[in-house]
């Protein structure tokens, strides 16, 4: 979606991933490498003007080695971060903004003080490599703690506590390499099985209070880490306020109907930012606009269009679990557009 | 452009030109190949589900050979006709919808009998192959009638009547392999030097009547052609109507303001048209979009861009004369926006 939104902007790709049916290959040349791989990183890197990536498990070492030689946007410094629960959650607390409690886990002693410190239930993770809910498990009781703190390894972990939150919803922010910042509007999001399900934009559930908040904290990271590029974080709203959930410094899910629904996609908008050309309008270009992953399994394009649905097809193999595109509708009333559109795709979604 | 709105509808691509740095290449394979090599054209379709086109002088025998084998959309009948000023002129009239008075020119004595039914100021016109503007001359008298008469090869000629027309505009039409037919809203052309330089939809100063009468025909040209994908038809609006210029079997640089300005483009409702697949809405998204095509030389993309304009290169070399992009504007008040856009574009349009 970065090549798609870019090509018109008259720019050239080259990719770099560790497999070779990586689906961006489609569109650019590929070159295959794993990410320690510092030859292979030289042979991608020799030649381009600047780097990003889309994928929030690039090694940082593989970033820094990039970085000595060409720009690499977001920076290292942030995906290091964001990287580590952790950290992330220290950057937030520095910044005035509210998160659950959490403890970081190395050993049973951690575990024992955290259960007071965090309380049950709790959930637990792992610190780093997590994403679409891999790596977690809520535990209600110093025995479930302990048996999935020695399924997870024993350590690397944070405990943090379960948040009984009435809404999630997402903050995608982006700021360039001239300091130029632009915020999205607020995304509802339903998360199932820690994967994505559906989010809506503007959102609809969210008080004026909390997205206005949640604003001021996206800015606040944005700018404290130096940030280029767009970055998408996650918030709770709560009863006494909004609470981040985690960061993701790339292009996000949860800002994928920005394609159809605002004035400027995430995509274009991340490409802008890392080039330093200005912003476009992060407006919302209707009403309201609705996505839905695709899951597993290929819709039925037909049916999906005859919603009046866009389809965003990525060109990956289907396989259960594996998200292989999504659906945006946009227009008013969107909660039953969305309904119906997530009817369709999930019939064929596994 | 087709490609790059394919790709999220889950389909790939394969490209066929004469030349083996067409800007296509960048965006999937390409088979190069002249159009009457059959053996090319027999490896470019192997394989392949469905062909079209998107340049009007493909030659027809080279659609006509891939057509025995795969279906090819638009289909030749309708190609062939749009090649031949004389064939379209009387496809139009037989349809009822106004021309410009015409005669088909082969010798000096079709020029003499010429200069009585259709008079002067007349213009003397290449019956193929002819674009932008290229192999059409004003002529004014006999004199020099004759003089460009010879300039053009003395035959496979046409003469029509100037026509003093007040607007000029297209309509975008698609019809798809089941029936299903869609219009665009009207677009207010401004052509120089026979080259499009600027395009506004809704068609700003084209009354509502002349709109609906040129709808009415452009369903009646694609219906009557059993027509497949998206055709554009250029009108002139005169104190007695609308009459129509000449039709494009293809996607259409008139509708490039369709990327961002209606709710499907263009380009993805050709490919769902060829695919059978539903048609998406042709509805504006916004109030108004205007296009200014970049020619020749390469704008600012700072300034463009900080206009709130979007931008389109196509990955070719600059060239003067040669069309390498588009940038599109949408919102109200379009007239001035779309005055300030060309005054930047044109500060590098050559």
């Amino acid at each position: 979606m970065l090549a798609l939104a870019g090509y018109p902007l008259g720019l050239s790709f080259r990719f770099y991933d560790e497999v070779p049916d990586a689906p961006a290959g489609q569109l650019a040349p590929l070159v295959v490498g794993k990410f320690d791989d510092h030859a292979a990183l030289d042979r991608f890197a020799d030649g381009l003007d600047v780097i990003t990536y889309e994928f929030e498990n690039v090694p940082v070492a593989a970033v820094r080695h990039l970085a000595q030689r060409i720009a690499v946007y977001p920076p290292a410094a942030a995906l290091d971060i964001a990287q580590d629960r952790v950290s992330e959650k220290k950057c937030f607390q520095s910044l005035g903004i509210q998160t659950a409690k959490f403890a970081a886990i190395d050993s049973e002693e951690d575990l024992k003080a955290a259960e007071n410190s965090v309380g049950f239930p709790a959930v637990l993770k792992t610190r780093r490599m997590g994403y679409d809910g891999k790596g977690q498990a809520v535990v209600k009781s110093h025995t479930e703690a302990t048996s999935a703190m020695h399924q997870m390894g024993g350590k690397g972990l944070i405990l943090e506590s379960f948040v009984n939150f009435e809404r999630e919803f997402s903050i995608i922010a982006v700021r360039s390499t001239t300091g130029q910042t632009a915020v999205y509007p607020a995304v509802e999001n339903v998360h199932s099985g820690g994967i994505l399900r559906q989010s809506i934009a503007p959102a609809p559930g969210v008080s004026k209070e909390h997205v206005a908040a949640a604003c001021k904290h996206a800015e606040a990271v944005i700018k404290s880490l130096n940030y280029v590029g767009v970055l998408a974080i996650e918030f709770f709203c709560k009863k006494d306020g909004v609470a981040a959930n985690e960061m993701a410094p790339r292009v996000h899910n949860s800002g994928h109907w920005t394609i159809e629904g605002s004035r400027t996609s995430q995509f274009e908008n991340h490409l802008r930012a890392i080039l330093g050309w200005p912003l476009g309008s992060t407006e919302m270009r209707s009403g309201q606009a609705g996505m839905i992953n695709v899951i597993g399994g290929v819709p039925d394009a037909d049916a999906v269009l005859r919603l009046g649905a866009h389809l965003h097809m990525y060109g990956k193999r289907p396989r259960a679990g594996r998200k292989l595109g999504h659906a945006t509708i946009v227009g008013n009333a969107i909660e039953e557009s969305v309904r119906q559109l997530r009817a369709v795709i999930e019939r064929t979604n596994c």
